[in-house]
């Protein structure tokens, strides 16, 4: 998606670890206008899958998500995250481990909002090694509810996140794809959404 | 604002202990079209603020902050909180002290997000003690900017949030206003925006 890639370009940074910071538009800073292109190319790739629900994880992935929904017509739900959680009948719950931060949490949604008669597309802002997808895969899966697809915003596709998810059988859909972050400098995939 | 009332009244749950639920269209599953409203009518009520952004806090004030900033075509920022967080001089930083969990977390805003170019206009979805409220006001003091206002979508009247910042005159706008949760029914101030 050429209003995304062109903003990465233009305010995205590479750390010096090879983080790509978007803090600028989209993790901290938030731009509405590029939000809302981005949830409506999600609606119009995913316009034929009879989405009944939108599910993201907060924080950063509620923008884009919310504006998807709303161009499809249903609601979203965020996940949310804790660094633990006891068991509770009244929540879906999945274990989510971050390679970055070498740490465990827990992801959770009310199993009220979720049934098998839902069919869900996921919606975050990065797709990396695909922990966080998987995770959110296995709450749907803990509800019955079918997974349509998901929708990425910025997919480092130099990491193995994207074909955990193929193997699942999960359409991904990436609105940017980088190819790599070497030297300081985004290399796209030509390839995206 | 009539939608947001009649959908507490129709989806709002009052708990044993005095705590409104409206996690049904805005705490958890979010409703895209009612968000949408609030945030337009946020845009409205500040129309001639000449307000530069928008700032919330995460998770749910993200859906509301994003369709106000959009309608008032300016970015938004929302605060991350965390449980402890050591001193950076990139991050201006406030303690929140939440009465219900008893505990006291830190929120943090990029300093490079705010200077005192600002004119601020805060989102949240509940005011009840104002304590959130006055850690964002404090953020944006740090930066020099200045809070022009602050939109709620659902403000506890019985407690003292209001008169907080209207003792520190700030301009408080309160989509839904709460005179009590008695016996597990909602009563409505008649004013409200």
């Amino acid at each position: 998606m050429k209003e995304l890639t062109d903003r990465i370009k233009k305010n995205g940074r590479v750390l010096a670890d090879g983080v790509l910071k978007v803090d600028e538009f989209v993790t901290h800073q938030v731009d509405p206008v590029l939000m809302e292109a981005t949830g409506k190319r999600f609606a119009e790739v995913f316009a034929d899958q009879k989405i009944t629900k939108v599910v993201t994880i907060e924080a950063s992935g509620i923008a884009p998500a919310v504006y998807a929904a709303q161009a499809l017509g249903v609601p979203m739900i965020f996940a949310r995250k804790s660094k633990s959680l006891t068991m509770n009948e009244e929540l879906l719950t999945a274990s989510v481990y971050s390679f970055t931060k070498q740490v465990t949490s827990t992801i959770s949604i009310s199993r009220k909002f979720l049934s098998d008669d839902d069919r869900v597309l996921l919606i975050d802002d990065f797709l990396a090694n695909g922990q966080a997808a998987k995770g959110l895969i296995e709450l749907c899966q803990q509800a019955g509810a079918e997974v349509a697809g998901i929708g990425i915003l910025i997919e480092k596709s130099f990491q193995d996140g994207r074909q955990l998810l193929e193997d699942m059988d999960i359409s991904v859909v990436s609105l940017a794809r980088i190819a790599s972050l070497n030297d300081g400098k985004v290399a796209f995939l030509e390839e995206d959404a």
